[in-house]
């Protein structure tokens, strides 16, 4: 097949993670003649400083031409305690999920078993855990009317949500578990706020299309305890954006395997396929970040957006192969073996594809 | 002293603890020679059965003339699926919280040695753990303008802080943070939302007034992360309404003590004392609830409410030692020990004072 791929590097450790992730592309396109692609384009703190705009217009047509999107990370701490900066990375990435329409954001959580034991959590709590949250990504406060008033002593922000929004996440949802536990979550503040009210009335509307789902309705409070305390009790949750955000930082902890979960952005006109982790700057330029997330993050665009299987599978063995052989960057390594650099590592998982 | 207490049961397990909390009151009282006015009043489910009201005026009237209120639990299931009940029994305590002036919630999170096992975080993650969150309790997304548009299919909340409101909860958390070890950390979403923009904003306005005070900002997401990776880096919390909701509530996991844990809310008019637990209806009537969280509870009111130390002192000691002789319910009995109900520990703790 010919694969267009936009690459979106962004900030701090986003360049080597993602590096790593085409040489594995590269290698699975070579053994299964595949033609790829690549077209690279700015995003984040380095766009802002290149064009004075995180997320460009150029950049969104590379975009809207790509069959796909492999995303690294943005942001840039130096823009974190400015209150008053009026261009911020994150912004380029709002943008971006509106502009590209990715509605729905999956976050897989589940547990490797070699690595199991460097969760904070007792591994009896976590064994077995296998949930997806999908969290709605273009709509609620995120996007909603915000601004000052009283000379700008008095701030708001407007969490809006439609029906239609509410049921497009919602069906992915529905799908998603009919494929899998057919559990499904709906989290919510509906004892206190209207948005979440309609969320629960569409989604309790939409239950008699899936009968052989078993939803269940539960508070984002409870669910920020129950998520550490039971996670292997959950299948699919859905919920909206901030909550989304919140929870999906929370159960990454989970696995305690941050630097391997990968997820996607579902979008109208292109997916995107990006690691969980963040720009990590601290590690920026020093070759040792773990590039494991994003190379799954590729193997979750083979799968899911060009419905390449087998290519998946590939990335995903020779990643397992390099977890059982201890090719892993210092995160992973523990204290008596050898660490070894974030491009030792691309190569390697390369070479053994 | 003569003390006038306010004493709301609530719904589910409410009336159960908080009995066994009146017994140990009672027993200080007459061990420190104090006088006791308890003055019981409805809210919640049990109000809305009673008056048609979850915050009656009776009950906001004999809560504004006590010196202090001691408070059970609200909530009852069979309104949290019905999204169009018009009368809810959280109305009840958000108007409450409003008409009380209750604009902070004070959650401790510690561990109790002899109970550190009972987490679901690992022993080595928690030790040494002993944080507050303060949480903003009559602003934000709880309080703003709320309602439907588009014949119901568009649903908004809005979340508005004044820098006022602000401004009277990071004093108290400064405050606080000068009485403890001297950190304090703004979490908010300035990344994305004006209003905590102008928490960060008015946050670093204020930290020339306490040099003293190491102030970090953090995203809630990342906190939402790192209160189950490492709680014990955190000091004083400081935080908005919806993220103190859902942040409190998965730091109540981490001590594995939940059945202990107190809170107390500070208001303008008067402070009210709360187990952090919820109604749990599931156990309501049963007598097996563990009254712990609300004795504690009533061991804030006794050192904030009124300056009692000694008085705070005993109540906890006497905890203590239930705690070491096994004085305890099923929660906490384990598989090989006498269960005692909750009847059973109220009466010991009572005649242990
Ligand atoms: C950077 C920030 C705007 C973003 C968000 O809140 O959505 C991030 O936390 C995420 O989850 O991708
Ligand atoms: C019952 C509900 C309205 C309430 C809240 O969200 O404040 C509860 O979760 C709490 O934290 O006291």
């Amino acid at each position: 097949m010919n694969l267009n791929i936009a690459l979106l590097a962004g900030d701090g450790i986003g360049p080597e993670v993602i590096d790593q992730a085409v040489k594995v592309v590269n290698a699975v396109a070579k053994k299964f003649s595949h033609q790829i692609n690549w077209t690279a384009a700015l995003t984040g703190a380095a766009a802002i400083d290149a064009v004075g705009e995180p997320y460009p217009d150029e950049t969104h047509a590379v975009c809207m031409a790509a069959d796909a999107v492999l995303f690294g990370a943005i942001g840039h701490p130096r823009f974190d305690n400015d209150p008053k900066a009026t261009v911020r990375p994150e912004q380029g990435l709002l943008k971006m999920r509106k502009k590209l329409g990715l509605f729905a954001n999956v976050r897989p959580t589940f547990t490797f078993p070699s690595l199991i034991d460097n969760s904070p959590l007792k591994r009896e709590r976590i064994e077995g855990t296998d949930l997806v949250i999908l969290r709605e990504l273009t709509g609620g406060i995120y996007f909603g009317e915000r601004g000052r008033k009283d000379n700008g002593d008095t701030a708001f922000d407007t969490c809006t949500y439609t029906r239609e929004e509410i049921q497009r996440l919602a069906k992915l949802g529905f799908e998603m578990a009919m494929g899998r536990r057919k559990k499904l979550c709906c989290v919510d503040k509906a004892n206190v706020l209207e948005s979440s009210r309609l969320w629960r009335e569409t989604v309790q509307d939409m239950e008699k299309d899936f009968p052989e789902v078993e939803v269940s309705y539960e508070f984002v409070d409870a669910v920020a305890m129950r998520l550490v305390q039971w996670p292997s009790s959950y299948d699919v949750i859905i919920t909206e954006n901030l909550f989304g955000d919140i929870l999906t930082d929370e159960a990454s902890v989970i696995s305690g395997s941050m630097g391997l979960m990968p997820s996607s952005s579902i979008g109208i006109h292109t997916s995107l396929f990006e690691p969980i982790h963040g720009s990590y700057p601290q590690a920026a330029g020093k070759d040792i970040a773990n590039p494991l997330a994003t190379v799954l993050s590729a193997a979750m665009m083979f799968e899911d957006a060009f419905n390449l299987k087998e290519e998946a599978a590939a990335i995903r063995a020779v990643v397992n192969k390099s977890l059982a052989e201890g090719i892993v960057t210092e995160d992973l390594a523990g204290k008596n073996n050898k660490a070894y650099k974030t491009s030792e590592v691309g190569d390697w998982l390369a070479a053994n594809i």
